[in-house]
């Protein structure tokens, strides 16, 4: 990777809900930041208007800043095409098909720019300055309202021959199990992300589960994905269950992923990790509770460290990587 | 890949049952084969001669065709050290406990010995030279008494940071399902395996369902995959259920290799992709099934070309890789 030497990428990381940018130094470090809401309900032109904004926001900083900014690195949800430089069918941005990405930023702003998937990104980011820095082969899972995730393999992001690789939310681990958002049944992503957290908290209250969350679902209030593991911290059953159930079903996926491409590292990210040790503890108990131990080593289990900057890091990065 | 310019190496894959061996080119044709049993109750010691006296046999071979051995590439199965030439504890060879391989085989030959993973050595013979030619990054699923698994990704072996790759059979896909041989519950092995399936036809029995295996069972005979899959063809009730449930656990896996690595084409080998299209079309049907289509490509699914010789080839074809 160059030196610092006045250049500079700017990262997006287009989400449902945000747009988070950043103007980052080759070697990882933020020089600006910046985000506004997605409203996604605007539709295309107004989304990529929005985007089009920050970037520009992200520049007026790298003017005031004196440098240079070499090109623009994008994450997206869903999947994508890279070599057309389009975004296909993101289940978070209704009403995006096909959009041709690369050559609409590009355009208006005159920048070139590279795209990938955002839990690539993602990944990207952790393994260069956050938690997966310093091993060569390692998974992000991505742990949000979905679960996405990366793959480096030999100091590398693993994209796969059609480029979009990397989807452990989609693995099924519990085959004929509950309904994914996918179509598929027993996916991970059923069991572990934010949605289903809530989803089956919720469940269990409907069935007759007492729960301290009662009183906020009875009142109309939204359940959050925080809330139950905070109620599962302070004791309360039906919390505890669903909290362990998504650790135990996560660890399940991590064995998974061991017995596959016995990686050494596994990054907990997203903003479950925000949950920090109760969510690598239970997770790492149950991983050993799942696994055979004649079958070798257990990766080593982190939480992310880049927060909700991994994604515009990575995307900033990604622009000054070979290939 | 070198010429073939009358340099030869040895391939000798370890079987539980069986060891096989070849002499074999760079560009992976067979000059010699042969096998012999295992007899694995005899011990290391035992088995290790066996070993040397079958590539003694094909260094005789070699000389008869006037070609050069230049060295031994040896598959064992279960975990081992390459770096260190040792395997580790191999489930199919009890009693081998840190048996250092590579020294006892090369001192007992003077030839240089290259260690593998036998379902890696399989996957490799297939990519240069069987089912798996043409495409750059395809996993290899061996079907056998249990199920392992080689991934080629870029074109080149993954075998992990701890050597270990692959082992797709004990990934999990019904969390808290079927207790497998590993300990682990819910594997594939525990479902798709030839051991598995005559274990669940017998269960069946047991448990009353009718079938044309039934009086194979009582009489004493043991009951083979194969039998279950020509019963399953000839529309026995039992063999069917349990044929269709392997191949759809089989479909599960393949479905989950896809959504992780995007790989271009999975191939089947091992003792039960001798039942061809009868193991192909349930088992594409089922990925069609399971499979949400929104989550992009299919892998081309193939039946492995080898045989029972592509461990062979491949152990002898890795001595003329770099690396």
């Amino acid at each position: 990777m160059a030196e610092d030497s006045g250049t500079t990428a700017i990262g997006v990381d287009l989400g449902g809900t945000a747009i988070k940018g950043g103007l980052v130094t080759p070697t990882g470090k933020v020089l600006a930041q910046h985000s506004v809401r997605t409203e996604r309900d605007g539709g295309v032109d107004h989304v990529i208007e929005r985007m089009v904004d920050l970037i520009d926001h992200l520049r007026k900083e790298a003017r005031n800043l004196s440098v240079k900014v070499q090109a623009i690195g994008l994450g997206m949800p869903g999947t994508l095409s890279r070599r057309r430089g389009t975004v296909i069918s993101p289940p978070n941005l209704p009403g995006w098909r096909n959009v041709p990405i690369v050559e609409r930023i590009g355009s208006a702003t005159g920048l070139s720019v590279m795209l990938d998937n955002d839990a690539n990104n993602a990944a990207l980011g952790e393994y260069l300055c956050g938690a997966g820095w310093g091993v060569r082969d390692l998974a992000v899972i991505t742990l949000g309202t979905g679960i996405g995730g990366g793959l480096i393999l030999d100091g590398k992001l693993w994209r796969g021959y059609f480029e979009n690789a990397g989807e452990i939310g989609h693995n099924i681990i519990h085959a004929g199990g509950r309904r994914c958002s996918c179509g598929q049944q027993g996916c991970l992503e059923a069991y572990s992300s934010a949605n289903s957290i809530v989803a089956r908290t919720i469940e269990g209250m409907e069935g007759g589960e007492e729960s301290c969350l009662r009183h906020v679902h009875e009142a109309g209030d939204p359940i959050r994905a925080e809330m139950i593991v905070d109620a599962a911290a302070a004791g309360d059953k039906l919390a505890t269950r669903i909290w362990q159930e998504a650790c135990w079903y996560l660890a399940i996926a991590c064995v998974n992923l061991q017995h596959l491409l016995n990686l050494q590292r596994i990054v907990l990210s997203g903003g479950l990790s925000g949950a920090g040790e109760r969510l690598k503890g239970p997770v790492e108990a149950a991983m050993n509770e799942v696994c055979s131990t004649k079958l070798g080593h257990p990766p080593e289990l982190r939480i992310a460290s880049l927060g909700n900057s991994a994604g515009f890091i990575g995307s900033a990065l990604s622009v000054f990587l070979p290939g």
